[in-house]
């Protein structure tokens, strides 16, 4: 069987230079008569991996001095708590841009430790928009201004970063770090999921402006409080040694390629291409507004519902895998992160000509 | 570079055959044209692993009804919170055995929540023992009597299963379970980190009678809370899918060796005939008492501290690798977990009688 081109929007397709070093590496690592999984966190050869690969991530996002890298576990969801136990500091309440179904979910979270306001929402009639800032309600005293730069599900994306004012801005990059460069600057925090860019389930990014450290809420989990992650380097536990080796051969490799500009130029490419073929046809129909369509994410709906069984058949059978739409949108949906190669996206444009003629 | 013999606590060895079928899943699992790192967690081959994995894992322990098991995120050391946010159910206190230093960490995250009481304490001159049961003191308020039945750094571990009457017993077994048949009943949550007999980092088992969940406190993270995993099987996020994946394979090699009957012989033969080398010379010494010497974390000392440095570097070059000690304890410890073969453990007693003749 060869490689498929595989659409997952997550836990999503790796690199395949990634994949292949992956299993040179087995069953031993740098020589060491041991796998990388089998390996102490706390011994020198894993230490420096550790370190290599936050060097190489700050690098390839130009982290400014005064932030704190942190390689967690629990995925972007324990962030939803994570973020505002350590974020209010004292404040009430803090800013949620809903713009989905992840930042709905962060908001709900963010309920548990103080009483959230809703700055701006495109719920209902406008669920594939994004509300224009100058009609977002900020709130001064809000702690933070939370966002999800890309809403996975629905495709919607902001190619432009909010002003929050004083306000520390927090963003859910889950499904968008690393797509292309981004001003850190800006920013409080931010934090992703490493199972669409960064590499595999089991590891979180965090990013943290060190001033927003070190006040976490007296009932936070230890292991939540990015203080005492930050004082052990993310190794107050074991961390997810396996997650974080994966990181850091996709961070390798994005650098091998020509670091974020590189990746922005190319995965701009890939989404025009097919966003250009959806809209060329009657047949297919994307449900985005233009300047909010995701780099990441591209759902699409056929005309007609009755053929989407027929289409996720045929589309399997050609070597295009997992292009069911998630059921709060329907049709398809094709996640063309960082590692799907232009030939996956050009096959897949192919597919969709061929199918919509023999419709 | 041939695989060595690799006696790290954790992240720990892994079965010579679970890593070869690593290997050969990789870049394609199951003839899917794409890797099990790769697909979603909620995709049919997933799902069925999962649950393959998870029916395993009751039929190796013969999990009574009435207990649900959840595969999570963030090491044993998150459940040190998750534990005391879930079981409190209203109580002000509860109990813990403190016999190491994870038991210590485990008692000081619960003081975020609680009041706990020490029950017993093995701290000072008798380190490396474990108080007898009747010298216990038991708190019929108690919500639970937390214990750590292996304590990885001293190599002290309870051959019995304490009496906790009608208060539910917890232990984290993150260095013991599956090392040899357990009765689950006596319990009311076990947990444990995968990284020493489950497979790799990532990846934490818990274990917990039905009518323990659902009285969460209201400042638990969502995911930390059981009923909220316990809905969605373990999927209210994205799981760490490859640590799941490594579980599964370790549990088909341990059935496929015979069980953890087959299992415990195993390591109950290892360990005493290193323990029996250890005892046997003058040169080396166990500083645990006999009747709670750890199957699992063997430490000893060399007569002569001097001599640490080149036992290292000569053992290292003979192909026994981490066998360095906590500074804790200081000298050396082997962990011989259920993957270390009874080969790797004779030629470490070949080696020390060699290093004792040539010292």
């Amino acid at each position: 069987m060869p490689r498929l081109y595989n659409f997952s929007a997550g836990p999503a397709t790796l690199p395949e230079p990634v994949l292949a070093r992956i299993r040179e590496d087995l069953p031993e690592w740098q020589g060491l008569g041991s796998s990388v999984m089998e390996v102490s966190h706390r011994g020198a050869e894993f230490m420096a991996l550790a370190a290599a690969a936050e060097e190489r991530l700050s690098s390839l996002l130009a982290i400014p001095k005064g932030y704190r890298v942190l390689f967690l576990q629990g995925g972007a969801s324990l962030q939803f708590s994570a973020v505002p136990l350590n974020l209010l500091r004292g404040r009430e309440t803090a800013d949620y841009v809903d713009t989905g179904t992840w930042s709905h979910k962060a908001l709900n979270e963010a309920g548990r430790y103080c009483a959230p306001k809703v700055a701006a929402s495109n719920e209902g009639a406008t669920d594939f928009a994004i509300p224009a800032q100058a009609d977002w309600q900020l709130n001064p005293e809000a702690a933070y201004l939370h966002y999800t730069p890309n809403e996975t599900i629905a495709g919607v994306e902001f190619h432009w970063i909010p002003d929050s004012g004083p306000v520390p801005l927090v963003a859910d990059m889950s499904s968008t770090i690393l797509s292309r460069p981004l001003d850190i600057g800006r920013f409080g925090l931010i934090y992703a999921g490493a199972q669409k860019n960064i590499g595999i389930a089991g590891l979180t990014v965090v990013i943290v402006r060190e001033e927003l450290v070190g006040e976490a809420m007296s009932c936070t989990p230890g292991l939540l409080d990015y203080a005492v992650q930050a004082k052990s380097d993310s190794m107050q536990n074991t961390p997810c040694t396996f997650a974080w080796y994966v990181a850091s051969l996709v961070f390798e490799w994005i650098e091998a390629g020509g670091g974020l500009e590189a990746m922005a130029d190319y995965n701009q490419r890939k989404a025009m291409k097919l966003y250009g073929a959806i809209d060329a046809s009657d047949f297919y129909r994307n449900p985005v507004a233009h300047e909010c369509r995701s780099w990441m994410n591209v759902p699409f709906l056929l005309a007609d519902d009755g053929l989407n069984a027929s289409f996720l058949e045929q589309s399997k059978a050609a070597g295009l895998l997992a292009l069911k739409g998630h059921r709060a949108v329907g049709g398809m949906r094709a996640s063309i992160y960082n590692a799907m190669p232009e030939a996956g996206v050009d096959s897949l444009i192919e597919f969709m000509a061929e199918f919509e003629r023999r419709a």
